[in-house]
């Protein structure tokens, strides 16, 4: 065994922890740093970690920690409220960079560009659009986790779009492999989706009637429910990736949605905050920006780049943002949901890796796909800082998030983990 | 990439709470429960763990850290005090095994055991003895922290004098292998162990001033403290492995002992404290299980097996028991010391296996020190839970453990993890 992964890990919490609070005094969110450190760490810039296989999976159990947080943080009455309402915002939000990601490759796409492709055209202009659809919350929660707006009616609503929006977008997904591969059925696949679910369900009461009896019998030890909480959370998203194809952060965000109904909700919750932040969030959040290349780019690739993060952007914007509007949220908080979900994360990566493979999408795009990850990823918390700040000159009462009140569960929270670990900018710093 | 690891991890925190707390009703240390989950889970019983390497590497976190915290909690002074202590326990310790293993194999290795093995016979059972010398700490510290023992006089001259035998079984390993392979300089590797302790003064002193410059600036933010030890703590570990070729728990107790001078040590040691339970803990003990596979077995070698496993506890015992009495410990504390430094770890494993590959040892030896391995690991803390229990029917003030009074750092932890993490029988099991 080399020990090189000990030094990744060095580098990669050395980078973001300094970068987090370089990027926190020009006022914005401490995760673009992060970021920032991994595409300097990575191949775009200094190329220094060797351990790949390792970052990676450590990454992985990060998002996974990261989205059953967010799970347990979760009001699940106000989540079934906003039900409805996450599920127009998605269904918009996919649609319409769907339709945007089509129409920019049809203008652009031609023998030249489809080297390699084996699909028809049309489809390989459906397949730019299919990978626009698919929207990465992680960014995106630890960012209103970071500004304390993830219990707002907006916040609420991201959580609940983005959740069905995997879901679209894994049905996306499988209609346009089924036309191009004839190995996959779309019916099978929905069914398991909805098999998901059903087992989710019951999973989840199971392990909840067990939880509670064994809280109640046990009052004075407390780590056996972390770790129980935890192997809960870790099953939960094994099952989903391996047996139903869903994604293994939708298992645990369920998992944590269910830890959050029990009274030990807050400490564990706090203890999961201490795991993130010690190891596994900085790796997760680095190596988004490890995936940075500098690929081939001759000026017409050049064009398409820019062009497909602008489109990334609004289409996400505009979709999500009409949605909530018809949902009757202000203007003010459509716009907080439509910024939500502009963040592309590794979904996007997997699904066009995919399309290569099976003659979708010709290598060429490989480069403009990664730079619109990359950048969708870093402008999304910028944008959601100044979508949620507050404007003193604005007239009206719109300019206040709609806070949900506190719930038990929240409070508890906010008391367990109160004067742990604040982050403030000291007096000092501030002349 | 496949999500097994996520299963693996899954079983290994159920399997090793479970177990640990079965022990634990059977008055047995939760880290045998912990052992028994990796061997039950491992190759030897039911093999269904996939992503081996990454096991080994979060495995390899867990040890770093577990020295780390142990590191964090030694109270320097007393080190210092218990050092001449130290040094003799660990010579006479590392004496006495190897003559002991050198005689266990003489009596047994013959040409039908030598296959594979190039090195004379006098060398082949020299090494055999070398291997015995290595004593893993891990375990030890580990089960006197379960048992609040570590801050005693017998702990303290355990910690000491697990580091040095390090030190003297990197001398005796690399005395032997310069004998069969040519390229090994020993004047170099003696060499190279003084530079590391020179190199780790300089940087620790380097790290202290700035820490405690940046400790005096920051007086909100805790964040920023825990990542910065833990920088510091892998680097010394990274840089004890590659570039001194010293064990990087070595450098992970120094970087520890550095912290112990800050005014953060509590709260990050107690912070460690969590990030080592939820997650890498744990797997690195089940990773010690893990190892035990059934190698083919002779008679021969089964005889063999069995006086090696009782040669390997005894003269560890007898040496470093020795050791401490001649250094003025009481009999129980000497029985204690002894007791503390049976177990043998990966150290023993690695020896071994660079060993075969120059053709020191023959492939017939591996099982019976595997097996010596997890034995030793297994006895080692149900021996410590004996030695350090109070026997009321004894007579004279020995059977008291002469508890160090508890310095400004050891009492300022107790307070930051008092209440967090009780893992107490609860009243309604005991009846």
């Amino acid at each position: 065994m080399t020990y090189n992964f000990l030094l990744d890990l060095a580098l990669i919490l050395l980078c973001t922890k300094v970068l987090g609070l370089l990027t926190r005094r020009f006022k914005m969110p401490q995760v673009v740093g992060a970021l920032l450190a991994g595409v300097i760490l990575g191949p775009a810039v200094l190329n220094v970690l060797s351990d790949k296989d390792f970052i990676t999976k450590i990454s992985e159990i990060g998002v996974i920690v990261l989205m059953f947080t967010a799970g347990m943080e979760t009001d699940i009455k106000e989540l079934k409220k906003t039900g409805t309402a996450s599920f127009i915002i998605a269904l918009i939000g996919v649609l319409v960079p769907l339709a945007g990601g089509f129409a920019l490759a049809a203008a652009f796409n031609g023998p030249d560009l489809s080297e390699g492709a084996t699909a028809s055209l049309f489809l390989q202009n459906m397949f730019i659009g299919v990978i626009l659809t698919a929207t990465s919350v992680s960014i995106t929660v630890e960012t209103l986790k970071e500004m304390g707006k993830l219990n707002t009616r907006a916040g609420n609503a991201i959580l609940g779009a983005a959740i069905i929006d995997d879901i679209l977008g894994i049905v996306a997904l499988t209609i346009i492999t089924s036309m191009a591969d004839p190995n996959v059925n779309v019916a099978i696949v929905l069914l398991k989706v909805v098999g998901f679910f059903v087992f989710a369900a019951v999973a989840g009461v199971l392990f909840f009637l067990f939880f509670r009896k064994l809280q109640n019998h046990y009052h004075k030890d407390m780590r056996r429910f972390v770790i129980l909480a935890f192997v809960f959370c870790l099953l939960l998203s094994y099952c989903a990736e391996e047996f139903f194809g869903v994604a293994d952060i939708t298992g645990a965000f369920i998992a944590g949605l269910i830890i959050s109904n029990t009274k030990r909700a807050p400490y564990i919750a706090s203890r999961f905050e201490t795991l993130s932040y010690t190891l596994i969030s900085p790796v997760f959040f680095a190596s988004i920006g490890l995936k940075m290349t500098m690929p081939e780019m001759t000026p017409h690739i050049i064009i398409f780049s820019v062009l497909l993060v602008i489109i990334a952007v609004l289409t996400k914007i505009v979709g999500c943002g009409l949605g909530a509007k018809i949902c009757h949220f202000t203007t003010r908080e459509s716009i907080q949901v439509g910024v939500g979900m502009v963040s592309r994360g590794e979904v996007a990566l997997i699904v066009a890796t995919k399309g290569a493979a099976l003659g979708l999408m010709s290598n060429s795009f490989m480069g403009p796909i990664i730079l619109t990850v990359v950048l969708t990823t870093v402008i999304a918390p910028i944008l959601l800082k100044i979508a949620f700040s507050n404007r003193k000159d604005h007239k009206g009462g719109d300019d206040e998030d709609q806070k949900i009140e506190e719930s038990e569960l929240v409070k508890n929270y906010n008391i367990a983990i109160k004067g742990e670990d604040t982050e403030e900018i000291p007096a000092g710093a501030r002349s």
